[in-house]
Formats: C-alpha cells, structure tokens, sequence
C-alpha cells in the first residue's frame, strides 16, 4: 500500500504511560524519539498535559504533564523531521497551561472525547487551533457510540470544528473489520473537509487488521505504537504498519534496534498484549479496567470465572 | 457472524507438533480431545500419516504417524462429537497404510500440496474418498502461488476431485485482507461444487483477520488452534474464532480452561507467537525457516542483521 497523504503517528509513550503511570524515564523517551526520527515517523505523542491542580506529580511520572523543560530533553540535539503530539482529555486540562504553537515544542494537540462530550472536545480544539496548533479529536470508545449521536457529533464536527482530523478509538478493541469498514466510511462521508484518523486496540489481534481496514477505505492517519505497547492488550505495532506501508521515507531497522534493545527488555518489567482476559473484555466490548484488576490479582489466569463473571455482568 | 454452514476446525495437535517434533504425550492430546468436545468444535485434527519407511519413531512422536492405537487411547470413553482429522503431505504417505474408514478412527483426511503437486493430491484425495473419508486439499505457500497456475490448479480440482473442501493455506502469514479476499473469491467462482477453507498464520498478526475476511467472502471451513499454538507465529486463535462465531452450539469455556492449564505452562517451555524475526519473514513472504534458526541461535533477538539477511535473500 503506499498512499503518499498517509501519516503514521506513534503513541508509544502516551498509550504506554497508561501502563506505568506515565513514569518512562528520559533516557527511555529520548531513545524512542530518536528511532522514530530515524524511521521516519510523521508524529509522535509524548505523553498527556494535564492539569496539576487534578493530579499529583509525586503519584504520576513527567508525560502526565508534558511540562516544556521535559519535552525539551528528549529533543535538544536529535536531527528530526517528527512532529511531537500532546493529547488532552475532556475535563481535565487547563487550557492557560497551553502556550501559543510558536513558543512551544508541540507541533499537534489531539482531544480525547467520548461522543457525549463532543461541544466541549470542539471548545478546546478550536482554541488550539486558534493558538497556531495542527489538532485532532479522538472519539473514544466508538464501539459504545449510538448510531444517531454519533452522527449528530460527526456532523457538528465537520461544520463547528477546525479539527484537521477525526479519529475512530475502538477504546475496547471490540471491532471487526466490517464495523471498522461501516465506521470509516461514515466518518469519510460527513467529514468531507477533514481527515479521517484510525486509533486500534489489539485485544482481539485485531489492531493492525483493522487499522489496513481503516486504510482502505481511506482514513490518512494511522496510529500505532512500538512492540504493541500500550495499556491492556495494546495497541497497532508500528513495525508492523511500517512494513505494510510502501512509502520509501519509512526505514523500519531503526524501529527494529529499539525494540532489541529497550523493548524485549521492558516486556519482562512491565506486561502488555495478547493476554485471554483482555480477549474477553474485547468480546463483550467492555473497557479492560476488570481484566486489568484480574491481572494484578493472584486469580490471573483463572480464565473461566472472569468470562462468567463478564458475561453476567453485561447481562445486568 | 451466525452461519450454520460455517465449520471450525482445530489444527492444534497437528500444527503444534511440528514445534516438538509430534511429541505431546497422550494425557495433554486427551486433555485437548475432550475440550475441543466440550467446545463443540467440529473437527479435531490430531496429526500426520506419514510412511515409517521415511520417518524414524525414534526421532519422532506418536502425531507423526498416528496409529489407531494412540488415536484410540485418547479418545476412549471420552464423549464427544467432534470428528477426528489427519494430515498428509504429498510423497510422504503410504496409501496402504490407510485402512477403510469403517475400520479406522478417523473421519477425515486433508492431502496437503503445493501447487506444482496438485496431480499427485488428486490421486490421493480421491484414494481416500474411495476408501470413505471425508477429504480437503489444502493449497499450501499460496502467497507464492502464480496466478495462472493456481487456476489451473483450481480447474482440476473442481473438474477431477473427490475433495469435499479446498483450503487457501498462507502457509508464510503473508496475506493481507485485499488478497485475501482476492483469492478466496477466486476459489469460490471455481470450486462450483466444493467448500472453501482458510488456513491463515500469525505473523503479522493477521490471522485471525484474514480468517474473518475468508469467512466474509463465504469460506465455510475456518482453522484455528488453541492459543494460537504452531509452528513459529502460529495461528488463528480458536478462542478468538469461537468468540466472533454466534452459533450457540460452540462453549469458549472448555477452551478458556484448557489455555489455563495446559497452555500458559506448555509457553513456558516451547515458542510461538508474536515474534519479530516471523513478523519479518512474513513481510518478505518467506518460509519462516530462517528465523526459527534464528531464535534457537544466541542472535535471537538481533533483528536488524536478519531483517537485512532475509532482505539480502529476497534480492538475490
């Protein structure tokens, strides 16, 4: 597939923070930029800004915040064509933390929203926009989405938003390609001014298949993090994207180096990926919090009596 | 997905064996038998026939050669609907070791072939009909198949054959869904009077998606194997299978119990899966020989030299 407008955005370190309470040290982050330089990669998301006034920096680690000084040690000398990205939740970012684009090392602000939170997600996009910032909204947990409010939002997005890009979140990865298709082709008829972004959880090894779904049916951003990393069952690997996509700016051994070096490394610290309760929590399209418990539980593999216990929770 | 017609078949014994070299005692092939019963998988496929004149049952276990006895041992007294399967390779079978399928514990035979074989896994597919067997020819290394052959090969298979099923076997996890679904139209606008199969592998996690996408382009005989069990990538999760088919005669829970206490000790012991040297040989649509020499060599996790190895290759 080469498609020259494709863009391949990593979120290793802000999908992988979610895993570890975003405390990747410099070094870590700095390495993964730099691969990422190297390879090719049109965007990288560093982490979250969130206020402080919400949340702890002694309880969580620096890409919780994305203060400037942070962002700035992972970049000061790396030769890099990579735009870096913060993503924002709803609710819980000060909009007069954000600095206007031109003093500030953040190319791309994305708002994560659900569907009921759309007015608010195009409030703040549009003051992103209006400070100098290329922005996304992300509509999380599509999978959950009625079909009439989603097309009220996808609707207001395309008349009321400057969002560049609308992204599908399959939060639970409980898609198969036919809805990731149908989802696709939705957004792409609304949105005729924007792009159309795809963002796949792999709880049903299923992200990078979807993702080639999403392709297809022309959605231009295509989300993806190293090795899968992610929280839960994680997310689209980037090598796997890369070796798909046919555009020669992509070189993926520099992505191929970091994963024998940091990644194989990190798998044995902290645990992601292919694991059966996410599988079942994929299946019911339920958000992986329980499976996530179990995992940290002395019941982890006890496969049965989570599922019946899923099962008769969706049945309530 | 609800198709009645739609028949899962587990590979796990078979497919798996060619890790170990066949040697799964008879306990954990019973322990499998009487999940996949519980489960209501259709077809259970316990290993190969292959001639004691080319094989030594010293180097191999009892899944290389399937006597009845050992079929026997696993299955007596256990209740069950599931039917028992064999594998035969081209040039590797005795007929005469074959007995009639009154006489024999095994309902069906799949003759697996190359492309360039096909005559010889006609005679054989219709041997075995003659004798009673249900029957498939499996197309192994597709991906690598040339188009014109492979009609050919398709032609005489509707027009000579006894096979009840063709399978597209992506013997090196090289498909992607648009090929996928390129040529399981293409066998279905041949095969006019037979069912078409999907046997996909992992290595770009993609095998649970191309199964899917066979299933949409109406494959009706779909294989997995439990966790994904096989050689080097493996491949399609049967537990993912289950958990998209809707037909109330299949239980995940016996397979969810199996992957508890069989499956997460055997990982801990034999290799497959997601691993990147596969992932690798599978976007250059090589057999993942290569590779699994790899992992059992002290580079197993140097990617960039054997991305650059299988590149090299693959140029010359």
């Amino acid at each position: 597939m080469f498609r020259d407008k494709i863009k391949v955005f990593d979120c290793t370190i802000r999908d992988g923070g979610l895993i570890n309470n975003h405390r990747f040290d410099h070094r870590f982050v700095r390495e993964v930029y730099k691969a990422l330089s190297e390879a090719g990669v049109d965007y990288m998301e560093i982490g979250y800004k969130n206020s402080k006034t919400l949340f702890s920096s002694e309880e969580f680690g620096a890409w919780k915040f994305c203060d400037d000084e942070d962002i700035k040690r992972v970049m000061d000398g790396v030769d890099s064509k990579t735009k870096l990205s913060i993503m924002v939740d709803v609710g819980r970012v000060d909009i007069n933390d954000i600095k206007p684009r031109k003093e500030s090392p953040v190319a791309m602000i994305r708002v994560a929203s659900y569907v009921k939170d759309i007015d608010k997600a195009i409030f703040l996009v549009n003051h992103f926009a209006e400070k100098g910032y290329e922005t996304t909204v992300n509509i999380m947990a599509i999978s959950r989405a009625l079909d009439n409010e989603l097309n009220e939002a996808l609707h207001q997005l395309e008349a009321e938003s400057r969002a560049m890009v609308v992204y599908i979140v399959d939060s639970f990865g409980a898609l198969y390609q036919e809805t990731t298709e149908f989802l696709i082709k939705k957004a792409k008829g609304i949105l005729k001014t924007k792009e159309v972004g795809m963002h796949a959880h792999n709880n049903q090894q299923l992200a990078f298949g979807n993702t080639i779904e999403a392709i297809i049916h022309n959605a231009n951003y295509v989300d993806g993090t190293v090795y899968g990393l992610g929280r839960a069952a994680g997310n689209c690997p980037l090598e796997l994207l890369i070796g798909f996509l046919k555009n020669p700016k992509f070189d993926i051994r520099p992505i191929l180096d970091l994963i024998s070096n940091e990644f194989i490394p990190l798998r044995e610290k902290i645990e992601w990926g292919y694991i059966i309760p996410y599988a079942i929590t994929g299946m019911f399209d339920e958000h992986p919090k329980a499976a996530m418990e179990l995992r940290n539980s002395n019941k982890k593999e006890n496969y049965r009596e989570f599922y019946e216990s899923i099962k008769g929770a969706d049945m309530d």
